[in-house]
């Protein structure tokens, strides 16, 4: 309905939501070609994970990307282009004056423009599927859909398919396939192919039909054909698949990635289940009255089909009591009473009572209860199975609110793993889906970097490959900006309760780390010993076979030694003489040689590192350790160690016996 | 309609865009109460502005902001709350258990509550006004309005006026308030209070009347009731209505802020018109071919009237000729020809054509005279009045255009100025709006801080206090995120563009302050040399008066002087002592004073820094200025003065004469 406004004949025109969205496409995350790539991916995985859990089955979802050049495209879409490539190739020039200008700006926008790419997606599941009839409607229509409600659901405006259906049209203009077997009617597959008016905002069928389901499927299958760009967000679909298998453990999750051109790069990842326990489907339920504003009392009121304002206080919101509506009602005042009927409300009456129920304190608190959080069991495995850390705590705090709406927080701490990296790397989840975006401003990452105190848990938060995942569940996740790609750390229930869920993980860590740091200390201190090994041996033998030889020199000017020499105790000097004649003694027979002192030594060693890892020291083959009161000896470094009252004195060297009760 | 889909029964809804918008408010950055208010504020304002500039009024714009608390709005809004508040007092406090969880986390958000506060936004212009009969479906329908298509147009989503009515509705319940008088009929006034109906997405008109407009007024009061927060934006909307004055230098700005609780915190900020020059408006062009995308071509055959093809691309798009358009069909080869009916292309033909016209380089580039830049003038006296700096230079590059969509780059360049900071402060606009948010991702923040070299154009970036302003106009404006608060680096055009921009500024500067810094140089040398005069009057004058003591004293022994007095050449000797005796002879008649040698060295610097300055130097005194030869000494330090031949040595100190030369 065109109306002119203003002289300038200004045209006033109604917009449908399509329009709108196919505008405004960034606002649902497809910003470009490689965003609405990964945008289509994860919308439609989230639809199929969606359709899984709704009936409790455990999701098989298989991902097929194909990606295709221009002329495999058209091929593909039987777009004439069988003439030979660009006939009239002035056409693809610049003109002159402006060949400069081309290649100080151009050459990007160019090279990127030959570079189209493009893929088909499907995504494949084994969920409820959907209904002969009802397919039209539920993808063909932006601003339609099942997810609306009270309730903790993936996904962010509930446009994701839609959107991949305006894309595809955009940049394709070829329509969407889904074919399907709803798990109440499985003697059959509806198959559909669809377009959407986009002024109308209604679904345009070109194809829609039913055929018999031979193989008793069921589950939906969703193909798209859109431009997009592999290269530019291929890290991203990783990570969110990763991720993804992080956070829903119980799904098989398989995507194959191929390339018509290039075999090469070909690639499959494929993460199999790793638990049989699904989380309880999230609950729909009522506004928490601290929630509430002008505008939802009247919807609600309107909606309501109760006869009283004290019923309607009662059942159409949650928290409240028969008794504590009656106080509210007593306390609204004059023109409110419990009998009264709920739709007799005027907007004034509306505004006190809003004013009202978002200052009363007495409700019980939103239920936790009806979320859907993945459970520490879950979230246990599928990081081991996924990262395989060394090791991992996981803990769950109690449910808590904020503005009436109900949250749960998860988290793990992982240390180690293979692909972790060094320092604290932060793992974000928000209703059980990745969040890859935006992540400096998030709660996690915040709360992780600056509100833990690693250290005091035996952590290294530089050195150490620390993960930290945050799952936060909610039936309103509270986004900051428009992207809801993180969660602001404005809102304090939720950074505290971020907070202690991940420093109860780092308590579980802190007994653990101490043993496991134990053992590294030992095994470094095995490693530094065993590299000593050959020089030791080799300076000791010499030093020795140098004392022989002395002795065999001057033998009988018994008493002339060093001026270094000088034995504390008056004992001391004739057992260190003892203890000389005797190597010396076993030398000339040739029992200590250069070898027996290696040999020894390893054995020392060893002996060492088996009783810091808790093996059985009598495993040990013939050494003097069976003797009690034989300490092994070890050659270490002397700085650090300041007991040397016992050192053994040599006018060539310094002995100093080391017991192995330093080292636990 | 509701459908069942799967066995949960899933019900499936269809919601309006009202309903979508009032759910996802922040998508028109409607995200907390503070953030609420200041987006209401600027919507308000710019809508106004709009109003004005189409039939190209001077805008005359009043904004007035009234704060009050939840008491006096329920007395506004005649809501019953006039038993004394909380009379159930139990109803307020938490119940035992939780008292500890909320001294822990509730305490924020309790104060917060307590604190609600209510404002009375109302703006009032002078623009082209609404028809009576059109008020109703302008502000109270979502996605319907007067700005869309291809044209430089400021807002976000076309939501404005819609997202304030919606965030009354919620926080308020109060209706929207217009009265207006549109130009082409000015015999009356119409006003209307109109609330919305969200499901239907359709206005409710509360009241909508005509009266007599006895003082010929025009133009259009908007006034708005919602919740807010003063405190959390105060910072931001005076920060914005700053930059708006900046950009708007041809409107009159006034906001009019008033507590109803709190008289001290009431503000008023004005702007006044500081140019009668008016940027022309923008005009609406067709799109680009390079800009295309299947569906666009879709939308634009169904609503041509073209009879053949080659007219279609002639007349529907931008930049086509008819040499142009047949070179195209011929290259399309089989299916296509130039009499064509336009109607007639399949989806495979429009493909096909989408990709030619993306890749043809011939079509003329799209043109900048539809935009509607501030223009140089305006930028500088904009930025002169508002923000008082000491230099401005400012730049206009030559329209550029990135795929398909036209642009221009205004920069400007201020040094110093009142409320400035020192180092690189930007400051950002897209069709002339400020954009305060998400600075640090922006194409103009990025160039500026790492792709100038502002040492080379005598700018100290860390001392310096240097304001970049850079307004980019276009007919879409590539905003990266869905805030649409930041403008990408990744557009390679816009960037050399806004790069060209500031570096044509930085040369302007360049001579500019050179002077600048000279001038700068000689005022530091003179106020530190009149920080001498006292210290150096006294030391001379007491050096003078010991010589003339010690030759009183010691008349006759002629030759006795310190060993320290070396007097390099021969003659030199005898013409210091000459010196001595005339300085002697002065002393001991009274012409030679402590006075007389404090206002020589006065003298001489006035004359310094009037002969930098630019002065006549003849204007001065009776000084030895008069005399050619004589140039004026100077004390100064003397470390870096590396001509000591000319010193006049004494046994006491040297005197080092300074020629002006030295400091030109």
């Amino acid at each position: 309905m065109p109306k002119s406004k203003g002289q300038k004949s200004e045209v006033q025109v109604q917009k449908s939501p399509a329009e709108f969205f196919a505008e405004n496409q960034a606002i649902a995350g497809f910003d470009n070609p490689g965003k609405c790539l990964y945008t289509t991916i994860r919308e439609l995985v989230e639809n199929s994970l969606d359709a899984c859990e709704s009936v409790n089955i455990l999701p098989d979802i298989v991902l097929k990307i194909e990606e295709m050049n221009q002329n495999d495209f058209n091929i593909l879409r039987g777009v004439n282009s069988s003439k030979k490539d660009a006939t009239d190739e002035g056409l693809f020039q610049k003109k002159k004056g402006e060949k400069k200008a081309a290649s100080e700006d151009g050459n990007k926008k160019k090279s990127s423009r030959n570079e189209d790419a493009y893929f088909r997606i499907s995504v494949r599941d084994n969920g409820c599927g959907m209904k002969h009839h009802d397919i039209p409607n539920l993808l063909g229509r932006v601003l339609s859909g099942s997810k609306y409600g009270v309730r903790q659901t993936r996904g962010k405006f509930g446009l994701g398919a839609k959107m991949a259906l305006i894309w595809s049209k955009k940049s394709t203009g070829v329509p969407i396939k889904i074919t399907t077997s709803h798990i109440k009617s499985t003697e059959y597959i509806s198959t559909c192919v669809l377009d959407i008016d986009i002024y109308k905002n209604e679904p345009k069928i070109i194809q829609h039909k039913k055929q018999k389901n031979v193989n008793d499927w069921k589950g939906t299958e969703f193909e798209v054909l859109i431009a997009g760009s592999w290269s530019s967000y291929k890290a991203r679909i990783v990570q969110y698949l990763q991720q993804l298998a992080i956070i829903t453990p119980y799904a098989k999750l398989e995507m194959q990635y191929t390339n018509v051109n290039d075999a090469k790069k070909e690639m499959t990842i494929r993460y199999d289940r790793r638990s049989e326990q699904m989380p309880s489907p999230a609950k729909e339920v009522k506004h928490h009255p601290s929630s509430v504003n002008n505008l939802l009392v009247q919807q609600l009121l309107d909606k309501s089909s109760s006869k009283t304002l004290v019923r309607f206080l009662c059942d159409d919101l949650s928290g409240v009591s028969p008794s504590i509506a009656k106080r509210v009602i007593a306390e609204l005042g004059n023109g409110f009473d419990e009998d009264m009927k709920p739709k007799k409300l005027d907007g004034k009456q509306i505004t006190r009572l809003v004013q009202l129920l978002r200052r009363v304190e007495l409700f019980k608190a939103p239920d936790g209860n009806c979320l859907s959080p993945l459970g520490e069991y879950n979230l246990n495995l599928g990081i081991r199975k996924t990262m395989e850390p060394d090791i991992v705590a996981t803990f769950r705090d109690k449910p808590g609110a904020y503005e009436g709406h109900p949250f749960i927080v998860e988290a793990a701490i992982a240390i180690g793993g293979k692909s972790a990296k060094e320092g604290i790397n932060v793992i974000r989840f928000a209703n059980r889906i990745p969040l890859l975006f935006e992540a400096g401003g998030d709660v996690s990452t915040r709360v992780a970097q600056s509100k833990i105190k690693w250290s005091s848990y035996k952590i290294d938060h530089k050195k150490d490959k620390i993960s930290v995942f945050v799952s936060i569940v909610s039936t309103k996740v509270p986004f900051k900006g428009t992207g809801k790609e993180y969660i602001g750390d404005d809102i304090t229930e939720i950074q505290t309760s971020v907070k202690r869920a991940l420093q109860a993980c780092c308590q579980q860590l802190r007994s653990q780390l101490s043993k496991r740091n134990a053992l590294r200390d030992a095994h470094q201190r095995r490693s530094r010993l065993v590299k000593y090994i050959p020089d030791a041996t080799r300076s000791i033998f010499g030093i020795l076979d140098a004392l022989r030889k002395r002795k065999a020199d001057e033998d009988g000017t018994e008493e002339q030694t060093s001026p270094r020499k000088m034995p504390r105790r008056a004992g001391e000097k004739e057992r260190v003489e003892q203890e000389n004649l005797a190597i010396i003694k076993r030398m000339n027979e040739g029992t200590l040689s250069e070898e027996v002192i290696q040999n020894c030594l390893v054995e020392a060693i060893e002996a060492q590192s088996a009783s810091i890892e808790g093996l059985d020291a009598n495993n040990g083959d013939d050494s003097t350790r069976n003797d009690p009161d034989a300490q092994p000896t070890y050659i270490v470094p002397v700085h650090g160690l300041d007991d040397s009252s016992k050192d053994i004195e040599h006018f060539l060297f310094t002995f100093r016996p080391i017991h192995s009760s330093l080292f636990s």
